[in-house]
């Protein structure tokens, strides 16, 4: 197995824009694309009947250890949006996703970005990830 | 001991309202009141030698189980806010807070609120609060 | 035409908890209730063919005077919500929201709580709500 | 005049960990390091007799166009924070101001990164900050 490994599949995850997310700038607030974003990595796990929660429950979590965005178009309150996400397995202990959001029916993205992830169990140190992580990216 | 027991002590925090706080309306956003409230009883809590933090580590924890808020004046971006707190013990396991959010320098609260508060194990059993909260009050 | 004028709708929108919204404690963080509350009253108002955005297009906002929320049983990660929202009419001017947060497939809901909201222009003047608004509550 | 363009000067931001801004992990949501960024410029700016919403009443905003964090150690509620921020400027039209998460007392930086921000006016055109931004990295 050599690394990088990255995943044919995309999955796309549906989020409105919450009131809440904005500012007085009357746009998306920048922090808020990076919660975004873990709703589309999130939805990228689930999609293999998989779930963080279910990494979590064998005593593995995945923390950002990097995290990277380039903002292009602002999004407004109520907008449809989709966050499309990619995986790719960087070594035996980390992880990338890179994201598009998009908004619904436009043809570019309004911003991209990745993250980049370490497993490590929950007395903080760096473990390799189970096989079943593995499999995903193959 | 009998309850409601009310501390005369007033505690004052003070924050500055953050961009990431603001809406499209250009005013607070009305969910982070709530959070400024638990900066307030944090900061009560800490002005009495004793923080929350403490009361974790014996394992209680204080679970808001009612919250309300009266919104009377908006709030802006860059403005310097009191967040003023009292508090309560109703019972031997129920704390009440009552807090003001007051612009610096006005003379009437821009919204006033309470929260009350149930102590819990980690089992999220309901537990007697430990005679050192029970001093608080006194 | 007498208040308060309560319509039979209830509207139904879907949330999964986000890790964003979880505090230490392993759940959902208590402000972020008013958060879902406010994606219920958006539902609530879309589902009758008008949106807030319309509604503030008309030089309107709904700003929300008073808020309250009773926390039953916490919520966790991953797990999926209904925002279940009634809307009344309490005066020319005044709006009054009631939201069951309800975790899929439970009887009873996780929270209650509800708001209320006064009618201004851009200026922050008390507005009587046009017509259109009425109607919704017929 | 050659860009870009560093000031000397660092600002420090002071903030303490919020209940809200942790999750079910115990430690900081990565997002709200974004937060922190923001308080951080702000003090920067602020510290010049200059304030963010000065500029705007000037009918110029500074979006966030890109932004990147570094995390290396998490931090818990309650805890003490400093933001130390650098500004930058890149060109006529576009800053970039450099920032460390620094845990009181501590030697090394739990989190460091970086925006770059774009003067536009409020119809989104591209702008050439005013003289008394530049001079501010004189």
């Amino acid at each position: 197995m050599t690394f990088p490994l990255t995943s044919d599949r995309q999955s796309v995850a549906h989020v409105r824009v919450r009131y809440a997310e904005t500012d007085k700038m009357g746009v998306v607030y920048y922090a808020n694309y990076l919660v975004w974003f873990e709703v589309g990595r999130c939805e990228w796990l689930r999609a293999t009947e998989f779930s963080y929660r279910q990494l979590e429950a064998e005593g593995i979590i995945l923390p950002v250890i990097e995290a990277h965005c380039e903002y292009r178009r602002p999004l407004r309150y109520d907008e449809e949006v989709e966050v499309r996400t990619r995986g790719t397995m960087l070594s035996p202990a980390r992880l990338r996703f890179d994201y598009e959001i998009v908004l619904s029916g436009a043809a570019d993205p309004s911003a991209v970005g990745w993250t980049e992830h370490c497993g490590v169990d929950l007395q903080g140190r760096p473990r390799r990830l189970p096989p079943f992580v593995r499999r995903l990216f193959a």
